[in-house]
């Protein structure tokens, strides 16, 4: 065996204090697996006393976590402590700056700064992992890098979002409205305090961020990203994905098109019995589409001891001196992505509309529709039950929302025909626009 | 860049082609991803005339896969040829002999001389790399080498044949039966003319073995599993499934229990809304739960190009100088597991009687398995319908068979209780028995 390989860790919170703990149980097993000693050496965390539940025996504490990152006595560092600004980006520079390799699940900094740190790494010949940032517990990163290396990847999409899945889960089993659940998930721990990050979907976007350079080779490009959150969807949405043989998902989505790379997070229709529409409460599931293989992985996306798990597998590899570029390819090969605009999105639609209660309507509708050349699937109207493939005129009577499902389309197409019913005068209020993603 | 990484396949039928084919079309973004130029240097079939669909310019043809295993011109011998004996054999162990890296997907191979060819790789200090050999294009060996290191282990499961889950699941949607679904099948090409090996469970015993040992450390014991295959399931047995919210899977199964290592083969109930019930047709998943994460994959278990990516993915790490041992730990670390005898196994169990047509047979049935101390969850007559939480001796006049689904029992137990009824004279024909698995 080699010596020992000694590891710093900044950060002893939820993720950092699993890692210690579960490095600590493995022990001669995971030395074994990696085929050389591992240690813990030296940590470091805000403050000193807290009792975290873990044993420190034999860890030297360094206050400072940048200190920690370029101490002699390390040759991993391991960031744990969270945000796209200082002492995370500082301390993680400064360990690759220092020849270290670097370990982090931080997925706000790498996707803020993933290009320059893999720069970083690359020039040093340093590993920089990050199987915990997307996904927590799910072996994704790898499986990008390493498992479908011989692959063309055209799509990779998922459920990056625990909180965001439990909330809609539980809308969708309950009926409840959004505020009530977010309210439910914030008492039970499942929501933050301040849940803008998670429900508006910008935690989503991180990930897909990562995903996307690591499936297309392009350069970290979070702008490039269109982002809606959840807060807009109701009851009535979930009910109506229910009948007509759908889940709402709150999805990452990233493909290649013919116009560029297509990134964006919203929530989604799936149908029914697609792999990911199984995914309920806090799990978290990613879905690659290559050119051989289309594989679905799901697992725990949060939860320090599943991150934990995936921090371990990253300092295992480099243990074993397993070292892969940090976006697969050396830094000057990824390609600034051509962002594909999403007017030309293409795919079928969820629609619901609150309408004027005037004879007619529904007639109005179908022709503005079919004007800007979108099929249908069908046209639900409330009052009067589902009416599949056609329009029942004598149903718009009634003061109820009009659900329509249409076939592929264009996002453009679908906004020309709302602007036009509004125009119509037909509408009340804002239109609900849900996009539908094939399985 | 480091030398090119000279590679040479032996076989050129379904995978051998593929991933020639494949990687003549990743070729650069292959050996970028790697690090290094990867070339197909030279290949070796049966026939060499044969019209394989791909370009073989450049490859020197070497009539003796065995000759090919040692050729001083190659870095990296990929066997694909199959069988557990010569020449795969005599090939692979040459190759280890000469101190070549070895890549191969011959599942019967490995379960069979598995432990043997990883002591054989270890004394040479090269790579054996088999991700091919377990489900195809999902990198599951991967993750259990690599992603899940962190973790113990404590049950892997998972669908692991693709002609059985197509007939499981044809029969299921269809109402067909057995020999029918399995004539079509081998009409369309999912089954082979002779489809013992795949339906009697055997191929699905090979990939377990493997993933048991790399789950549990333990040494390749192909011997230890208990497998039955699927001939055995009727129409009847899909459709009571349904009604009671399961699916029929034939899983592969190993656990570790207090008795030793559990490793079984069989046809399954699995809960309707679990991941792994909405796994169908051919594809392949494997669920594996440990103390920090569980994950399910899912993907395509077999097939062409499925396979490739996994064959390629093996090579490239072989060119990047990544090396796990084949089965995690060294040979020496791995233990010879006790085998938990199945009359020990707890769990649920679906049984399906053929019963005498005479009043009271239901209640004496219900009491024999009382006397077992087994609870049951329901008692179903087809006659007159489920009876859920009891008994109905009034319907027991019915010709009918009598269904029960157990709560967790013993192996043991069960067979009692049967063998009671037996004796009791109540039993028409053989029990029909299931075990349940809890996702
Ligand atoms: N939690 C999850 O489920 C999860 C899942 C995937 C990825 N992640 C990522 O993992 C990282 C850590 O998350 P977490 O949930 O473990 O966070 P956390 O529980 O808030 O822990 C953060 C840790 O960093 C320390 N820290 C904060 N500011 C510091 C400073 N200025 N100097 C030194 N130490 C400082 C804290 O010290 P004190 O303890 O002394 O306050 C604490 O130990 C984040 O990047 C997060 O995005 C988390
Ligand atoms: N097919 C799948 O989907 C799949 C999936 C997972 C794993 N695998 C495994 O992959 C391996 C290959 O499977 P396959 O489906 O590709 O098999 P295959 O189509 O039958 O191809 C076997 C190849 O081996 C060659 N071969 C046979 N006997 C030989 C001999 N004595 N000397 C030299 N060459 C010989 C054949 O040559 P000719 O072409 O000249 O006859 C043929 O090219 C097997 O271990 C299998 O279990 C297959």
């Amino acid at each position: 065996m080699q010596d020992i390989l000694k590891v710093g860790i900044a950060g002893l919170g939820t993720v950092g204090a699993s890692v210690v703990r579960l490095m600590a149980k493995r022990d001669n097993l995971l030395s074994e697996a990696a085929g050389r000693r591992i240690k813990v050496v030296a940590v470091s965390a805000r403050s000193r006393d807290k009792d975290r539940g873990i044993v420190l025996d034999g860890m030297r504490w360094v206050e400072d976590p940048i200190a920690l990152a370029t101490d002699s006595g390390i040759d991993v560092f391991v960031e744990l402590i969270g945000g796209a600004g200082d002492p995370a980006k500082q301390a993680v520079e400064a360990a690759l700056g220092a020849g270290k390799a670097v370990v982090t699940a931080n997925k706000a900094l790498l996707a803020t700064h993933g290009t320059a740190l893999a720069r970083r790494a690359e020039k040093k010949g340093v590993a920089l992992n990050f199987e915990a940032a997307v996904a927590g517990g799910i072996p994704v990163i790898k499986t990008l890098r390493e498992g479908l290396v011989g692959n063309a990847i055209e799509r990779v999409y998922g459920i990056l979002n625990g909180t965001c899945n439990y909330i809609l889960s539980r809308m969708a089993d309950e009926g409840i409205s959004f505020e009530d659940c977010l309210k439910d998930a914030q008492r039970l721990g499942y929501a933050e305090a301040d849940p803008t990050f998670d429900v508006d979907g910008f935690d989503t976007a991180h990930k897909l961020a990562l995903l996307t350079s690591l499936a297309f080779g392009t350069l970290v490009d979070t702008k490039g990203i269109s982002i809606e959150g959840i807060r807009s969807i109701k009851p009535v949405d979930l009910k109506m994905a229910d009948e007509l043989g759908y889940r709402v998902k709150l999805l990452g989505v990233a493909l290649r098109t013919a116009d560029g790379v297509e990134q964006r997070v919203h929530p989604t229709f799936v149908p029914k019995d697609s792999a990911i529409a199984q995914v309920n409460g806090v799990l978290n599931a990613v879905a690659i589409d290559a050119d051989a293989v289309d594989l679905t992985l799901v697992g725990p996306g949060a939860g320090g001891d599943a991150t934990a798990s995936a921090v371990i597998a990253d300092i295992a590899d480099i243990a074993r001196g397993h070292r892969t570029a940090p976006f697969i390819r050396p830094v000057a090969s990824l390609t600034q992505p051509t962002r594909a605009p999403l007017t030309h999105h293409e795919g079928g639609y969820y629609i619901r509309l609150e309408v004027v209660d005037r004879p007619g309507t529904a007639a109005r509708i179908a022709s503005r529709m079919a004007q800007n050349k979108i099929s249908l699937e069908s046209i639900v109207q409330r009052r009067s039950g589902p009416v599949r493939g056609g329009t029942d005129p004598a149903a718009a009577d009634a003061p109820a929302p009009v659900v329509l499902i249409t076939y592929a389309t264009t996002e453009a197409a679908v906004q020309r025909a709302l602007r036009s019913m509004d125009t119509d005068g037909v509408l009340l209020g804002r239109p609900q626009v849900i996009r539908i993603e094939r399985s």
